[in-house]
């Protein structure tokens, strides 16, 4: 049977640009893994990887405009857009150089015996190492900050583990483009180039995550194809972790109070976060809790002015266009939903954004408007109108995990008059990251950022994005006993290399 | 159909002492679920969750007579060691209100707005939150220490999170009277009952795993068991974290020079581990590589005369028992396979000490003696005689996770003369916990602790020992742009509760 070619396909025009490669056999899967396992060994050594991942983003800067246009060319995105998510994957490569160098994600803590404790305890140096190599499965919407070298890739290197990235079909030639670019990053610190491993085809991305040397498998895309990677993960004889962006609602509660204020200024905050990047974000705003009555109505009244003006777009293939056109008719004919501007069908190759809206009531209890619960890709969003604060809960209750929750409140409320901490309690359960008078679009690349959240937000409780994505591809040994002599420099009493640590239980740093 | 009847059995004579309970109907299970869930709010006070744990030590500690008779009437582990049990168990549930009151573990980081980073930073700020319920699987082996009043259920209260104990068949009366002790804890602060649930009954247990408000579940046992639960929480329609304990050899390495310098003590050292407790520790040395030859010779007669002079002992149930008696019988009439202590059944009741020795090269390759390679539960190991180092990594390579990994230097190498570097190396990967010159058993609860390791050790990459055992069980917050005044009070600026944290990228203690 000969091999399944991989096209790069302009999404303006649904035609095929070029073949880029063929899909990858189950040899050639485990030749790349086996590759990436052979540079587990060059990898070791901390100022290298930070080096290497510093030497990644100033070559990734260096071919900006061949990197831009490639990537415009087979997502549409925009040179503007794609400019900004190349200088924010540039920005996480350095910062995670940053968190190897400092070393406190190393997690060090050193007990002396202590002959006190029951049980005794005997001389225990704890730090983490890493896993092994990590499966990188790479996201259509982001294609360099979530795909080979975004924030999962950035973060196995930073821990030390190689990778191997499964690219996503909607950039196949970028995805080859940036691989090379880091294997050539790798190349001028002696990190053999197998460090950054490259595969296409759906049946290579389950291949690889069952490949016995496989250690680990960071994820960002649909519910349905994370889930199935999730269970085949699971089913390994060596189950392993595997951490999973699936999906998210979103959801946003705009408090009485709130629109009357600033009824205006939210609607018009909200058009712009739902039909950013064509609503093509995993964090887009797809479930809005507005009051009914006329401050929610002015709310829906400057949300549609703002929608209007927004000029249809091309998504990023045809299959999403597809499936949202299929989306937006199925929530649309539903009883009781509106829309005040129709979501749909732009033209041959594009998308006009839209909102629909509907009685908070209809998604309080099991039903036909169940549909609206769900996430829908593209510049779309459910503005639900209720009636009073019980109905907002009623339907807070029924959402699956998000990546954010988000509130609307008054000055009066944020200032703690009002019920806004009750709201925080009840939106806190419900994500990982909870906005107060934002919108949850632009994903910050920071030590306190979480970018995760109950499932499906995320299939483990990890983040995906911010310093603490590291932790993902590690684990933790303890010596016990050992000589100095044979002790890793970063577990000796005199800490030969500054690290922050926990000593007798005082953290120093 | 009636319930099934729950017995308390006596394991010197396989008797039953009296009725304890009856198995958990669904029903029941979800009344225990529910109620722990209803007690979430009582445990969100920190500084009522410390002095909760703290007044548990206190009671289980006053009522120590009657709990080591219970103990010992079920499990036959004598008053000694479940005397010695239950202080550990105490000692541990007061190291975690100590981790509660310190705050550490909440991994608080605060990031101011930065205008200058890429994408720009708003004001992000990081806690840990409990997930919810967890379930709790009671080990045999431990009936304190790894059972309702154990490391998990104190790690989980420390974190916020009720229990609901799946109580163990060998212990179910003991289950009982210190579930009861930690109630009447809870009682003296407010808290309701049902923080602690206690259900009996193998399909109690497949129910609780997969009950919707169960958030995560610990489990300590065998690997057919824990595996069934691990399979059945990742295939819930909301999967959840499964931190399960199920099986490991521990391999423990001697080095020629260290058997030339020291034979006697590591042959008397090793029947001392390997026998302790009837050989019922999950970190058992279960196999011995030790060099061929005249010093090897040495190690081997120590190790017959010490196994010798051990009395046969009473397992914790009779099941185990006949396990036991097939396994070592199946693995002694292995070709080349000798016994020069023969284990196996020591009478009506009880089972005698015994190993069992190989040339290393037969478990180098794939083959008849692999069974070799899996735990036998009990007191028994295998001393593999190895002719030269590549045998020794030979067999390394080939054995699956583990809790610890142990090796024998002599004076010379422990001071880093000769490859007690590369050996460690070789063990690292092998293992959670690496010892020199030492043995597995004992298992300290201290900051540096790490109980786990690759699977089947551990199906995750936690600890179920140490202070950081607590994280098992956080899943992290991150708050944008929320107003001081709507804020926890632990991400507040002036830090009014004086907790460690990281703030604008520097850490603060």
């Amino acid at each position: 049977m000969a091999a399944a070619p991989v096209w790069s396909v302009d999404p303006r025009t649904g035609k095929q640009r070029e073949q880029v490669a063929v899909e990858a056999t189950a040899q050639e899967v485990d030749q790349a893994v086996r590759a990436a396992h052979a540079a587990r060994g060059a990898l070791a050594d901390r100022t290298v990887r930070s080096a290497f991942l510093r030497t990644a983003a100033d070559l990734l800067e260096g071919a900006k405009d061949q990197l831009v246009e490639a990537a415009d060319a087979e997502t549409a995105l925009g040179p503007v857009r794609l400019t900004g998510e190349l200088a924010r994957t540039c920005y996480q490569l350095r910062a995670f150089a940053g968190i190897v160098d400092e070393g406190a994600y190393l997690g060090i803590v050193i007990d002396h015996p202590d002959d006190t404790a029951t049980p005794p305890v005997p001389d225990l140096r704890r730090y983490k190492v890493p896993l092994g190599v990590v499966a990188v499965y790479s996201a259509s919407n982001f294609p360099f900050a979530f795909s080979v070298p975004g924030g999962d890739t950035a973060s196995a290197l930073a821990a030390g583990c190689p990778v191997v990235v499964k690219a996503h079909p909607d950039h196949p030639a970028l995805s080859e483009l940036v691989a090379a670019v880091l294997r050539r990053a790798a190349a001028q610190h002696g990190i053999p180039e197998g460090v950054v491993g490259l595969v296409h085809g759906f049946e290579a991305g389950v291949e690889l995550v069952k490949h016995p040397l496989i250690a680990a498998a960071g994820f960002t895309g649909s519910v349905r194809g994370g889930r199935a990677l999730f269970d085949a993960a699971a089913a390994r004889p060596v189950p392993i972790p595997f951490h999973g962006e699936l999906g998210s609602l979103n959801p946003v509660v705009v408090t009485e109070a709130a629109a009357a204020e600033r009824a205006e200024q939210i609607g018009t905050g909200l058009a712009g976060s739902m039909t950013l990047g064509v609503g093509q974000f995993c964090v887009k705003p797809g479930l809005v809790l507005a009051p009914s009555g006329t401050e929610g109505d002015r709310l829906v009244k400057s949300l549609t002015e703002a929608v209007s003006n927004v000029d249809a777009g091309v998504l990023l293939d045809h299959r999403m266009r597809d499936n949202f056109v299929a989306g937006v008719r199925e929530r649309a004919e539903l009883p009781d939903v509106e829309s005040p501007v129709t979501p749909g069908s732009g033209g041959e190759h594009t998308v006009a954004p839209g909102f629909l809206t509907v009685p908070a009531a209809k998604l309080a209890a099991e039903g036909e408007h169940d549909v609206l619960l769900e996430e829908c890709f593209g510049p779309v969003t459910v503005v639900a109108r209720y009636e009073d604060e019980a109905e907002v809960t009623a339907v807070l209750s029924r959402l699956p995990g998000n990546l954010t929750a988000t509130v609307h409140l008054s000055t009066e409320e944020a200032a703690g008059q009002g019920n806004g901490a009750e709201i925080l309690a009840e939106l806190t359960p419900l994500a990982g990251r909870v906005l107060v008078n934002g919108w949850p679009t632009g994903v910050a690349v920071a030590p306190a950022q979480h970018h995760g959240g109950p499932y499906p937000a995320t299939t483990s409780t990890s983040t995906s994005v911010g310093a603490t994505a590291i932790e993902r591809w590690l684990r933790p040994v303890t010596y016990q006993t050992t000589p100095e002599a044979l002790l890793p420099p970063e577990l000796r009493d005199d800490n030969p290399l500054g690290l922050p640590r926990r000593f007798n239980g005082r953290m120093e740093i």
